[in-house]
């Protein structure tokens, strides 16, 4: 398609959900939260102002996709989503499913401290649920 | 239009900009950071996936007016993007232009401590230059 390249720290943070039409969906190595990252592919691109309109317009689809996927394989009590982007340049959406119990609540999840690994049983379970969720919602 | 109301803490903490086709702009009441708050104008919701398609695609748009607006008052050196909500359900998404010297960097606003109110010179200016860089992409 194009000469995306994957940031060098998303990589090493996550593991691949799959492609959608505008978005690499990523799970982020953090078993205490359900945390997606979506990471338009498009070179080169650092803010949500600097895509196109039409890429904004299906980056927020996927986005509701993706919150949608979280809360229904999760449940939580709020989805936060967030393009921070002050440590890793490259444009990717946070989507982070928020319990009350949660280790972070009400703060935000970045900076919260470090993050639990996942194991691989309770890894290939979540990946496929997430997979699962995003592909009935047609995404 | 229609029967909606600010949260009262979103009143609280901030100061009206304008209200955009879907959105009421804020400015946080924080001079540290040039800060807006922009609420759809649709009365319970609180996840972006409980807006329409075509409340989304507004919302993404003028989620990029105010960013393209922060940068070209104050030159930041990156956009946050924000829908949190754990603490007022009403949906609202936050834009701060950081800078490297902010005093949060490179971690997010949201919990970085007490906010510095504006004093009125300050405000008025700010908020004109925001309504002029607002109103001049024709938002």
């Amino acid at each position: 398609m194009n000469n995306f390249t994957l940031h060098e720290r998303l990589k090493n943070d996550t593991f691949e959900v799959m492609d959608l039409a505008l978005c690499r969906v990523l799970l982020m190595n953090d078993s205490h939260f359900p945390w997606l990252i979506l990471v338009p592919m498009r070179t080169g691109v650092t803010e949500v102002h600097g895509l196109t309109r039409e890429d904004r317009a299906v980056l927020i689809e996927e986005t509701a996709a993706a919150s949608r996927a979280i809360s229904s394989v999760f449940s939580p009590d709020k989805i936060n989503i967030g393009a921070l982007g002050n440590l890793v340049p490259q444009l990717h959406v946070h989507v982070v499913g928020r319990t009350r119990e949660d280790r972070a609540w009400p703060g935000p999840v970045w900076g919260s401290g470090q993050g639990a690994p996942y194991v691989k049983e309770e890894l290939e379970k979540t990946l496929s649920a997430i997979r699962q969720a995003l592909q009935g919602q047609g995404a």
